[in-house]
């Protein structure tokens, strides 16, 4: 019997040129879709899990269509909610070597941050799910989306359904009126496991100072949120827009666990990479040990810089496969 | 010396799935600039004259790129304001036969509804034109979008440039407080060629009922608005999406002139058709008598529908042609 | 709460040269999913109904693809059973005026082939189910496939529901032994509603001859097979490969009824139009008297002309306006 | 045995935006070739019939590339030689309905306008030949290619074989020097078949006047060069870009025959026609008594239009089910 | 006088989604063909050489596509045979980095796969050629296949012509009865060059073991086989999807010979290297000392992974001038 | 106020294989326009400056088309002048690793060539301009080339206007008559900044010899020729044509600089790099200190490698953030 995970977030259209092309060449768009969490979902329903997503759609073919995609990459969508005119969006310019990739925003105003409390039945969502997943972007869009968030957190509480959230301290993105400070904290208290860095620590709980180590910082930070288990980290060397290592590390309140440094020496697609790592976390932890989950999330994460789009879609096998350390990518026939 | 055209209002964005795909199938969009004013500018472009657009973008590189339309399709763009965050957009999915077209627009909270009168300085812009021409939905998007439209028209009148003013009676548009009512009859108070239908004279000035013919709602119109000299219409028979019949009408207060039924019979795209008149009318009533001016201006609309996007791109030479009876399409070597 | 259907049948993957290339000019293939039966199931699942699909993949990456075809397109996909390792395919290239459209057909050891009775558990499949759909194509399959079918149907009976079949005469595709005049009447036999054509009662029943009119010969078909409760045919003229007219003819036991001729002057894709009116017959009996609902059929039938794939993805309300006479296919904003 | 036609002229790449862009909005062209001569040798090969191509392409990548093309449809192309540095070429830009379709061509100073007498082996490579046929296009291009022209003309009579000439009055294209209506008839007067128009006859011969029908002017043609067998014509009337009809008519010195016109209501490519109607009529007159042949040739055309790129590639099943009266386009399954 | 080569076995149809998706993101294939044989016989025709393909093709217009495709790439396909309906096909997903290709395979049952003995005329076939080549694959793919590549064998043996097999050690290939164990060596028992590996040697002929040099290897198996001349070596190191070296080895019975390892550090299509590493060995043998040859097949092979598609399009100039140790890819103009 | 620049040259129409495609695989190009020049202009334009293009370009819609690609990209075309029908062009196939990228050229006879002496105003052109650059192609085209060349010089001098050239000693392309050793000199007797290479100088100028060093054969260059005040190289090192890297050098008559080197490891599309870097000189020596302006030519120039087509499209941001040694790329959000 698969393991179930809800993920609830925004999902966007992404636009972007054909290959390499910048803004000011292109002739058309590729579309496809993403969020942090459901790109989450999908990739854990293309390891195997059950999953499903729940998000505001506009009440139009754009809206539909949207669905369609998640739906086609193996999510339920029967929680999916419509309303107003809106679709999310965003427009990427991919770069290369030097050349930065360009990400323009165009989501103010969208379906979903019109999102309002108890619009979602959070007891009817979660009933016979084995995680929730959220990010800090869902909170950081709109009050109301930051309440449905907390309502969904207290529910999973509520069930003793696991509870992880990936947090990177973004101030930039919170226009609203409440600060991340105020908002993360309230959240994560009720969270097993919090997925962030160094530095997001510091800025979004105030804790420790920058000579703390991560696993100085993650201990702090147990030590103030009990809730929390395990604390986990992705560590991210850009080399170049074309050449990322990645390498995965927790802290689950006893041992400090760091993964081998993995080498992507010629990156597709590096939008999403993150969170097939928090995907690969989920997935690990439900099935293996804390060593070998890190392993297999960092796993994950090398494998999606290789898959164009927001979402991973490699299989269960491709994961372990290189989590056994079969880097060498020959032709399976 | 050419002849100078100033258009005024939006230019979205405009997505659209592959061929006929619809929404729910396309994995791309094509995409291309449109906006009606924008649209008849370029037409006139393409015809010889010489054309600037005055519109608001996004200060980014999809504002950027929008610009980069334009200057391709021969306009000056020295007048083009930047600020706030989201391009006017519109997904466009294309019907046949019985199969309507489909148009999603995005415009709400655009860069261009945010525009506030006096941000352009129109007696520079005017300064050394012929023509300024707006159109009803430039109004309808936002008070500041109006009143600068209001600016402009007035600015013209002060430097005897003549103007045209292409209103259609979509109420549906007005979201903003203001009824059409209001607004439309302010604007075409100062405006010399007013482009219309009988429902819009109508609705839109509150003169005659459904007995009267388009020629004796003209006479009304202009009786009750002497600043206009010349009522023009563009009469389309929808036999079906994929053929349309299209004739061309005018009362120049002494006459009423109607060209032959132009028969479309394998339609490419008639979005911008209405555009592609407009243009044609312009020029025709700027180079030839009004007989040949609303003959020019069906056979430009006629070809609009032969050529893919908004914009119509073809040249003098095959708009003369048809125009003279040449409806035959054979190959130009 | 919506009706359900559940469709049986063969999904192959569809191959079609770009545009109008024939075979041998193509360097790439478009990709799509199709089969009379599920495209059925598709067209109801965009109608507004809930419907299911059960078929049989190869247990390999091209059976998952196929599977997230049917998802993508509203189906669900709980019942798809995998094994073996061929996919079931065609290769379309596309005619025009004069030109036939060409099909080739690669199904011969495909998985679905290779299906066994009680492979599916239809009890299971067909609780809470409306209306079970089969076609003539999948008893002719293989022997596996009619005995599935045939269980199928025999279930639906003893659940008390209603049972379609849409049954063409095309013995050459009868290849495993058993003559389609043995194993169709078998099937009908527990069918309450019967797509067919004069010839198929003729040919397939041994039912009239040719003077008879269809009328007379389903009055016959019925009196033979008394579960049949209507007779059901989409009369089609063929101008050219561009160019057809629909129309719709019922015998329900009492009336015999015709709907208006539907001209589709610019055919983009003929291919699934016979589903598309299955589907609106099905979704029509469901939900109108049988006058609408031949009407609705003959309607849904028509605009599947203009969409471009096996299935038709239009709106209840596109059918709904064009069965109420709205031929013109104007814009919808 | 299948029979054997030579073809001698130049092959240019030809460039065309996708689908109906103009030349001002393409970011890329579709790339084929053609060529009046190698278009008609590959409509037989098509057909059935052996065929080999002889031209001068420059001796570079693109020389080879376009020699492949030749190769993949069918030709032999050993007896194509290679020099220079420029390929011929033309871009096309498709029209619709009333706009016409517009042709650039770049071949002054291509490879094969440097063709020079006695290059070419024509003993070699007519020997085992059925037909030899060439293009009025040929010796306009140069004094070269109109020398080489001659020598194959007089070879074939040496060695019995048939040839035709395929020759229209465009009396632009001959700048080298001489007039047309010295060097046409220096070719035609070695040519048994000659197809062409009443205009042609009177331009390009001097012969008979505007009143005399074609009948007539085959009549005088063929008196005053015996070496003449048949006269054909191919009549189209242009309805519009998008709509053709063509009509075949020959005088066989005996019997003057009209085919059906038929009716092409949705044309794809409008190009090579008149190619796919002199392969026709090579073909009918090799395998069919006169009366069939000018319905072959004429059927053969009218399939082309519904074929993208210069050539015709449609089978010997295609064209024979049309000259028998099937029209529909019925789907060959 | 170019020197001639044979080669025979199965092609197959290639499809592959766009760049780097997956099969379960895409919505086309591009669409090639490939096989082991054909591809080093088209190799060998862009070096210069005459080069004919012996295979069997569905009867049907997928055959005559797959035909075009190899007289595109300069073979001759005269014979070429054509019986049954079911053309041989692969899917290739491309792979980078850690991500692996995955090839699935649609060959049985295939038109090639019923080949029966005596199908071909070899004597005719093989007069005067240089060269036979033929591969392990084509013994695995049946029966008749294996019968009909002996027989090409004997004969190129009784007629004088130099035979060549790669064979590779697949035993998951083997389906149809026979072991690789007992065939191949019944062919290779008569070639005079073979491409393999030391696992090859001991696996299919059970010579040697484990510790045993590639070297050593050569030695024995041509003691045991003294028809054999020469055995070769690639050597492949998989560094990742992305980055592979390359290797050649050869043991000519007196030199054991190896040359520089070549680093391929962007691979464009690592599929069908293997075979251009063939094609440039039967090159390199015709036209210089072993020590050349090898060299000029490393650098055949390096090219290739830069070629998109299955076969290695380069010119002779391209392979000499790698061969030179020019690794810099410097723009020619 | 933005500075502004002039340039003059010839503009290409450039086609291109998508992807990696080789001339003999493509069955369509990618169509963008490139010249040295006007490269130049587009780069500085996309930096925030001013930029004319002077050229000549085919009086026809392939003209128009290549005159909306510089407006596009916001160059002013009012000065581009029209005559004969010929447009130049060159064809390009992108190489890989150790596949060398292959350019065909057919600019022979093209419309830019058959310039004369006076057909552009220059004082016209260049008032109120700031910089007037060449490239040393101009004067290798054609001698009314030259002319107008020099004719644009000595004006800028008369204007007091900076001019720089860029000089590549490339004897093959020289076909007219006179030898680039009298003519280049003649031109840079009157320019300010020079951008050559060693070898350019020694060939070219006839000064030095092969020990000497840049600097020292800039020394010898600047005491020749007085008007010269900075000597400027570009040297790159070519690892493969997947892997390049970049170093700037000048010598301003007092000091030598040199910048890092930069390592462009996946690169795009390198044509144009080149022309990136002077246009990154021309900026640089307008806003900067020469050590910096060096720096920003080789940023500029490196980025130029990722950027698809002839010019570079990135923006004054981009190049500041490298040239500030921000190497990571990281995406921009």
């Amino acid at each position: 019997m698969p393991k179930k995970l809800i993920t609830f977030g925004e999902v966007m259209m992404r636009l972007s040129p054909p290959g390499y092309e910048k803004f000011s060449q292109a002739s058309s768009f590729e579309l496809v879709y993403g969020g942090g969490e459901a790109n989450a979902a999908i990739s854990c329903a293309y390891l195997g899990m059950k999953a499903a997503h729940v998000t505001r759609f506009p009440d139009n073919a754009l809206g539909k269509a949207a669905t369609q995609f998640l739906r086609k990459h193996w999510l339920s969508t029967e929680h999916v909610i419509y309303g107003d005119q809106m679709m999310g969006k965003y427009f990427l310019e991919k770069g290369a070597v030097h050349r930065s990739s360009e990400v323009i925003y165009e989501r103010e105003g969208s379906a979903f941050s019109q999102i309002k409390p108890s619009m979602i039945n959070w007891e009817e969502v979660l009933r016979d799910a084995d995680w929730f997943h959220w990010t800090g972007i869902t909170p950081a869009i709109s009050e109301g989306a930051a309440q449905c968030c907390l309502e969904a957190i207290k529910t999973a509480n509520k069930l003793g359904i696991t509870v992880s959230g990936d947090i990177n301290s973004r101030s930039n993105m919170w226009k609203y009126g409440r600060p991340m400070q105020e908002v993360i904290p309230s959240l994560t208290e009720y969270s097993d496991v919090v997925i962030t860095s160094s530095r997001g620590i510091r800025e979004m709980f105030g804790i420790g100072n920058d000579e703390d180590s991560f696993k100085s910082l993650s201990k702090q930070l147990i030590a103030a949120n009990p809730h929390i288990k395990k604390v986990v980290k992705k560590t991210r060397r850009t080399l170049s827009a074309s050449h990322h290592q990645i390498q995965g590390k927790i802290w689950n309140g006893k041992k400090y666990i760091k993964t081998d440094m993995l080498n992507i020496t010629h990156i597709i697609d590096r939008v999403g990479t993150g969170d097939a790592f928090a995907a690969g976390l989920i997935y690990g932890l439900l099935h293996f040990d804390d060593e070998k989950a890190i392993d297999f999330a960092a796993s994950a994460c090398a494998l999606k810089h290789t898959v164009p789009g927001d979402v991973n879609t490699v299989s269960l096998e491709n994961v372990i496969s290189l989590m056994q350390g079969n880097t060498s990518g020959a032709i399976v026939r």
